[in-house]
C-alpha cells in the first residue's frame, strides 16, 4: 500500500480542505495541515483535545492555540509565501505510517532562479505535549535568506477572541513562551517554542499577539541549511504542578533531544499502533489506502492520556460543531476503538460516565428523571447544543432547531456504548467504576420520558428527533423506540451482573433510590410499542405518519431549492413535509438491532429508504454501506464504502449547512468506513460468546486481513474468496468460539483456524 | 339610535370592504354591499349557505351564484358606472331596522347635467328565496336611457371556476332563468329573474355567462322613471320537488306581489327580530350603533331554514376562510342566538349533529376513537383545512401549519356548544336528537388522545395547538385541558340525564359500545392534568415551557419583521419562540371556567397575557372586553368592546395573512362584542338554574336595556347606574331565580323586579 497522501501543485481553493486532509496529531491536539507561513484566513488550528471558551453570547467551542511553528522566509528582503508567490512546484504530503507531515515548495525568483523549501513535522505520538519541525531551504544561486519564526498568536477564531493577557517570555535558555488566558474561566494555556540554528539567531520580537525571531543567512548555491523546532503545549486543564514550567521543560528537552530522535521514537510507536489497527485489503488499492487513511484519522484524534476528553464530531480539525462530543463517537467510532485500541475505547467510554452529573443537569431542565446526555456534549457534560442551531438563507434569522431538546435517543447510544465496551472487553470496572449508573439513569430517564396511551396499552415515545433530523419532533421513532427498549434490557441485565456484588448494587439501588423503577423498567420493556415490519410490505415506518408523507424523489425535491445553503429541515423545511430524509434511521436501526428482523424485513426497508435518503450527513453512507453488505447488495455496499472512507481524502463533504461552515474532518465516517469494512464485507460481530465470521467481499477485494481484540485477546483474520483463517495470537490465554463462514469451531489460545467456502 | 348606516362620497379603495359592511342578507343567501353595475373585479357576491365545490387542486369553498341584481345605466349611448364615471354625489346605505340597501348616485354628464340612479334591494326575511330590487332614475335634461338589466354569471371566483354548463331560458311568462351545474357534485343551480317595467323593455340577449335585456326611455327631465327585479334562487340543496320549477314560480310570485308588498313584509319581519335582539345603550351612540349593527350582521348570516347548515367564519360574505364553520360558531356567536333566538341556536347545534359522522371519519384517519370535529366544516363535516395553509412570503411556498391536525380543542367546543344550548333553553330533545351522541363521542376523543404519564401520575393532552395559533404542537394547553376536562364532566352529566331515559341510554351505550369509556373518562377526570395559577404570581402558564420562551414586546417583534404580511406562527415564525400570542387563549380559558378560579388569579393573568397578545385574530380583542368587564377593568373593557363593535364599520382588519386575502365580515367579533356588552358590562350569566345580572357599565353609558330568553322564557332587562330592573314577559309559565348586583330573587311570571344599588 502507498502509504502516502500527497497533493502535488498548489490550489488555493484546497486551502481549508487540505487543512484537515493533512491533520496530524496525537489525541492531546490536532494540528491542521497548513503551510508554515499561513496565518488566520488560511485556518491554521492548533486545537487542544477538551478545553473550551465562550465570549459573550457566542457559541463556547474549543479554543485556537497559538501557533507555535509559525514560519516566514524572505530571499533579499521579499517574502516568499503561498498563496501569492510564485512557484515552480508544491507538494503536500502525509506519510501515515510514521504520521509526518511533509512539505516541498520549489519558489520561483525573479532572477530565474529557485528556493527550495522543505519542511517536515510530527505530533509526538511518544510526548503528547510535543510538535516537532524540521525546516530546510536550499538556494539555486546566492542569497540572502531571512527566517522569521515565533509563535503567531493571531489565530483563527470562530466565535472569538477566545484568547486574552498575551504574555511573552524569552528564557534564558532561550526558549521563547507565549502564555494566554481564556476568556470564560480564565484557563492558562501555554506554548513554549525552542528553536535550534546553527546559523544567524537574532534576538526575539515581540508583537501584541505574536512573536518573532530572526535568522538571517546568506545561502551558498545549492547548500541545505537546516533548522528545527520544537513546541509543546500545556494548559491548567493538564494534570501538572505548573503548565508554564512543564512547557519551558518539555521544549528544552526535546531540543536536547533533536528533531531526528523525537522522529525515530515517534514512528516507532506508529509502528506499534499500526500493527493493532491496519488492515490489508488486495486487490483494491483505492480501498486499502482509504480505509487506512481514515484509521489514520481516528488514531490521530483519540485520547489515549485521559479520559475526560472523547472525540468531537470533526476530531481536532477545527472550532467546527463546537468541538462537541456527539452521538458520532459511540455508534460510529467506538466499534473501531473497541477491536482495535481497547484501553482508548475505555477513555471514550469513561468520559459518559465522567459528564453524567451534565446529563442530570439536562433530564432536569426539561422535567425529567435520569439521565439526558448532551446532544453536544463538552468537558462538563452540559449541553453545548444551541436552541437555534441554523441561520435561515431566506430572512437571515436564526432558526429553531430541536436537536438539543428532542434528540432522546443520545442517553440511548451512551448506554449502549458503555455495554458494548463491556461485552466486546469483558472488563466489568467500567461498570463498576460508573458504568452502571449511567446506564440505570439512561433507563430511568426513557421510563420517565415515555407515556403510557391507554387505547392501545402501550408505552409510546412521543415528540422525539430521531436520526433523520429533516423530521423533528415525531412520534414513535422506530430507531428511538428500538434504542430505548435495548436500554432497558440492558439495564435489567446491568441489574443481574451487579448481583454478584450485592454491596455495589445495594448502594447502587439505594443512592438512586432506584427499586421503583425496576418495576418500571419490567413494564415498560413489556409493553414499549415498537413499530413491527407491515405484513405486506415489510416496511417499518420511520415514525408515526411518515408514510403519509409527500413521495418525492430526492432530485424533484432539490429542484424545488432555491439556495444551494438553505437547510431542508427544521420548522419549513423543503423536506420536513416529504419522505427524504437526511440520513439512514430505520436503516441503522436494523444495524443495530438486526437479530429482530429477517433478512427480508432488512432487505425491503433498505430498498425503500435508500432512494429516500439525501446522505445529508456524513453518518449516512456508511450504514448504508454496511447493512447492504449483509443482505448481498454488494454493488451498493462498495460504493457507499468508498464514499465514506474517501470523505476526508476529496474533500466532497457539506462545507455550509444555512449560512454556517461545518467543514473540518469526519471521524465518523472515518469509523463508518471500518465498520462497512469490518463488520460489513469481513460480516465481523462479536455476540453470545461467539465471534462471527461471515464474508461477503467485494468483486475486486482478493483477500481481507485485520486484528482485532475480544475480551482482551488478541487475533488476526485472513479472509480471501476461499477460506477464513483465523489466528489467536500466541499469549492468549483463553479459547473462544467462532462461526466462520457457518461453521461453528472453538479456537485453543495461539492455535489456527482454516476454514473453507464450500 | 340612527339606523342608518352609510357613506358618503365614493372611495375606490373601500369597494371591497363596503362589499362587507353594506351587505344584506336572509341566512339562506347573503349578498354584498355593491353597486348594481360592479362586475367581478369589484366582488360582487350571492352566497348560500351551504353549497360548496372543488376544483381541481384548490381549496373547497362557497359557490358564488350568479348576479341576479347586474344592471348597466347607458345617458346617449354612454355608459355611466362607478368607479369610472364623474359624480356629483354618492351615498350607500344600510337601513337596520328593515334590512334594506340604499343606493343613490348623482352622475355627472357632460353637458352639465346630471342623472340620478336610486335603487334599493332587500333580501326578503320572508321569502328567503327572493331578492328583491327597486331602481329609479331622473334626468336633469332630456336623455335616451337605456338600461341593460339581467344576469351576470361571470362571478368572482376565488378557486374555481366552479359553475359549468350554463343554461339560460326565457319563459313565456317572461321570467328568464339561469342554471349552473356545479363542478364537483354536479349541483344544480337555478336564478330567475322577473322585471317589472313600464317602458321600453327589449328582448333577452344571452352572452357565454350573463344575459342582458334593453329598457330604453327618451326621458322627460325630471321625471322619475321606476323598473323592479324579483331574483330567485334555488339549489338542488334545496327540500324542494325541482329548483327550477320553484324558482321561476318564485319570481312570478315575488313580480306579481310587487316590490312594495315584499318589502312592507320583510320589514315587518325585522321589526319583529328587533324586538328580540335590539339592545339600548343610553349616553352613548357610537356604542349603541356599533352593536346594534354588529346584531343586524349576526341576524342576517343566521340560518333560520335549515338544521343543515351553519354560519361560516365570514358569514356569507364570501368565499374566505372557504365558507367553512369553525369554533367561532359556538364560543363567540352561540351565546347571541342562545339566549335571543333559542329556534336560530338550535340550527346550530344541530348542525353538528348532523356532521357528527365527518368528525368520526376525521378521527379514525388521526388514528383515534370518537369524534374529532373538523378545524374548518363544510356541508359532510369532513375537515375542509387543508396542511398547507398559508403561504410563506419569503420564498412563495405553501407552508404546513397544524390548524387541521392539532386543534383537537374543537371538539370541546361543540360538546359544550351543546351542552349550553341544552343548560339554557332546557330543551332535551337536542340531547336524544343526536347532541348526547355527540358529546359521548368527544369525550371519547379526548380519552383516546390523552397519554398518562407515570413519574406525574396524571393524563396530558400533548401535541396541541390551541387558540394562540402562533404556538403550534404544544404540550399541555392550559385551554385545552381544562376545555377537556370540563367535556368529561358533561359527558357524565349527560349521561346521568339519559338515565331518566333508560331505554336510550341503553341503546345509546350499546350502539356505541360505551360501557368501557365511562370508566375510563370518570378516571380520567380525576386524573387530567389542570395547570394551576402559580403560587406566587398567579399566573398560568398557556403551555409547558411557554414561560421559557423569549419575552418580548410586540412592538420590538414586529420591528424585526421584514414583510407586513408575514406569518408570525408556523415553523420559522416571529412569535413562535417568544412569548407573543396570536389571540386570547389562557383568558378565554379563564372567562368560560371563570368559576374555578379567584378574581385575583384573572386578573394576574389578564395583565400577563393582554401585553403578549397581537390580536392577530378578530376572536381576540371581544375576550378581552369580557374579563376585563368582569375584573373592574372598565376602561380596557370600552376600548376593546369598542375595537370588536366597530370591526366591520371601520374595516380595519386583517386583510392578508401570508398571500392569502381573508377579508370579509367578522360574525365571531360580532358575537364577542354582544358578549362583551351583555356578558361583560352587564354581568349576565345564567348558570345553576340561576341568572346573574352583576352590572359594570362603561363610565359614558347611563343604561343598557336587552331582552334575553331562558328555558323559554322571556325577560328584560333594564339597567343603569342606580338600579336593574327585570321584567318577566306576561305570558312567560315559570318563575326564575335571579342574583342581582348581589340579590338572590325569584321574579314569578309576568312580574317586575327593581332592585337597586347600595
Amino acid at each position: 500500500m502507498n502509504w502516502i497522501i500527497e497533493e502535488n501543485g498548489f490550489k488555493p481553493e484546497n486551502i481549508a480542505t487540505n487543512g484537515n486532509k493533512f491533520m496530524i496529531g496525537n489525541g492531546y491536539f490536532g494540528y491542521r495541515g497548513v503551510a508554515e507561513e499561513f496565518t488566520k484566513e488560511h485556518f491554521p488550528a492548533t486545537i487542544v483535545a477538551g478545553i473550551y471558551d465562550t465570549v459573550g453570547t457566542g457559541w463556547r467551542e474549543p479554543i485556537n492555540v497559538p501557533n507555535g511553528l509559525y514560519t516566514r522566509l524572505y530571499c533579499d528582503g521579499k517574502e516568499m509565501r503561498l498563496p501569492e508567490s510564485e512557484i515552480v512546484s508544491h507538494r503536500q504530503a502525509l506519510d501515515m505510517r510514521t504520521a509526518t507531515h511533509h512539505r516541498n515548495t520549489l519558489f520561483k525568483l525573479g532572477d530565474g532562479g529557485t528556493i527550495q523549501v522543505s519542511t517536515e513535522r510530527v505530533a509526538s505520538a511518544v510526548q503528547l505535549h510535543v510538535m516537532a519541525m524540521k525546516y530546510e531551504f536550499i538556494c539555486s544561486h546566492p542569497h540572502t535568506i531571512t527566517i522569521e519564526t515565533g509563535i503567531d498568536g493571531d489565530i483563527w477564531d470562530i466565535n472569538g477572541p477566545h484568547l486574552e493577557n498575551y504574555r511573552f517570555h524569552e528564557e534564558s535558555n532561550g526558549i521563547v513562551t507565549l502564555r494566554v488566558t481564556t476568556h470564560e474561566q480564565k484557563k492558562t494555556v501555554v506554548v513554549a517554542e525552542a528553536i535550534d540554528a546553527d546559523f544567524g539567531l537574532q534576538p526575539v520580537q515581540a508583537g501584541s499577539k505574536s512573536y518573532l525571531r530572526k535568522l538571517t543567512v546568506n545561502c551558498e548555491p545549492e547548500k541545505v541549511y537546516t533548522f528545527t523546532k520544537y513546541v509543546s503545549i500545556y494548559t491548567s486543564n493538564d494534570e501538572v504542578h505548573d503548565p508554564y514550567t512543564s512547557a519551558v521543560e518539555t521544549s528544552r528537552l526535546a531540543r536536547e533531544q533533536g528533531y531526528d530522535a523525537i522522529h525515530r521514537a515517534h514512528a516507532m510507536k506508529w509502528a506499534e499502533k499500526w500493527t493493532d489497527v491496519y488492515v490489508e485489503i488486495e486487490g483494491d488499492e483505492v480501498a486499502h489506502q482509504a480505509l487506512n487513511y481514515s484509521i489514520y484519522q481516528l488514531m490521530i484524534i483519540a485520547p489515549e492520556h485521559s479520559e475526560k476528553v472523547s472525540i468531537p464530531a470533526r476530531g481536532l480539525s477545527g472550532q467546527v460543531y463546537k468541538g462537541a462530543v456527539f452521538w458520532d463517537t459511540e455508534m460510529f467510532m467506538l466499534p473501531f476503538y473497541l477491536y482495535t485500541s481497547p484501553a482508548l475505547a475505555r477513555n471514550l467510554v469513561m468520559y459518559r460516565i465522567h459528564t453524567l452529573e451534565g446529563a442530570r443537569r439536562k433530564a432536569v431542565e426539561y422535567g425529567f428523571r435520569g439521565a439526558f446526555y448532551a446532544w453536544e456534549s463538552q468537558d462538563t457534560g452540559d449541553d453545548a447544543c444551541t436552541l437555534f442551531n441554523i441561520t435561515d438563507v431566506f430572512t437571515g434569522r436564526p432558526m429553531r432547531t430541536y436537536f438539543r431538546d428532542k434528540q432522546i435517543h443520545i442517553s440511548g447510544d451512551v448506554a449502549m456504548g458503555i455495554w458494548q465496551y463491556y461485552l466486546v472487553t469483558g472488563d466489568e470496572t467500567v461498570l463498576l467504576d460508573g458504568g452502571a449508573e449511567v446506564i440505570l439513569e439512561c433507563a430511568r430517564f426513557f421510563c420517565s420520558y415515555s407515556y403510557y396511551r391507554e387505547d392501545t396499552q402501550r408505552y409510546e415515545l412521543l415528540d422525539v428527533t430521531g436520526p433523520d433530523e429533516y423530521h423533528e419532533r415525531v412520534h414513535n421513532n422506530a430507531f428511538t423506540n428500538y434504542m430505548v427498549s435495548h436500554v432497558l434490557d440492558i439495564a435489567i441485565c446491568t441489574i443481574q451482573l451487579l448481583e454478584q456484588y450485592p454491596e455495589v448494587l445495594e448502594s447502587l439501588v439505594d443512592k438512586l433510590q432506584y427499586s421503583e423503577d425496576i418495576s418500571r423498567i419490567n413494564k415498560m420493556r413489556e409493553q414499549l410499542y415498537l413499530p413491527q415490519p407491515d405484513s405486506n410490505t415489510e416496511l417499518i415506518e420511520q415514525f408515526d405518519g411518515y408514510f403519509k408523507l409527500e413521495d418525492v424523489t430526492l432530485s424533484d425535491l432539490k429542484k424545488r431549492m432555491q439556495n444551494k445553503n438553505e437547510y431542508l429541515g427544521g420548522g419549513n423545511g423543503l423536506a420536513t413535509t416529504t419522505q427524504i430524509l437526511k440520513q439512514a434511521d430505520v436503516v441503522l436501526m436494523l444495524h443495530l438491532f438486526r437479530d429482530r428482523f429477517n433478512e427480508h424485513t432488512i432487505r425491503a426497508n433498505w430498498d425503500f429508504y435508500e432512494t429516500r435518503t439525501e446522505h445529508g450527513s456524513s453518518l449516512s453512507p456508511c450504514v448504508y454501506a454496511l447493512v447492504a453488505a449483509h443482505i448481498g447488495y454488494s454493488e451498493y455496499a462498495y460504493r457507499y464504502f468508498l464514499k465514506t472512507a474517501t470523505i476526508d481524502l476529496t474533500g466532497e463533504s457539506k462545507q455550509f449547512v444555512g449560512n454556517l461552515y461545518i467543514g473540518g474532518t469526519h471521524p465518523a465516517a472515518n469509523g463508518g468506513a471500518w465498520q462497512a469494512a469490518i463488520h460489513g464485507f469481513s460480516g465481523f460481530s462479536y455476540k453470545d460468546d461467539t465471534i462471527t465470521i461471515d464474508p461477503a467481499l467485494p468483486l475486486k477485494w482478493t483477500a481481507l486481513r485485520f486484528s482485532f481484540y475480544v475480551l482482551g485477546q488478541r487475533y488476526s483474520a485472513s479472509i480471501d474468496k476461499q477460506k477464513v483463517i483465523i489466528t489467536s495470537q500466541v499469549n492468549n490465554t483463553r479459547e473462544q468460539r467462532f462461526a466462520i463462514l457457518g461453521t461453528s469451531i472453538v479456537c485453543q489460545p495461539g492455535a489456527t483456524l482454516e476454514i473453507k467456502k464450500i
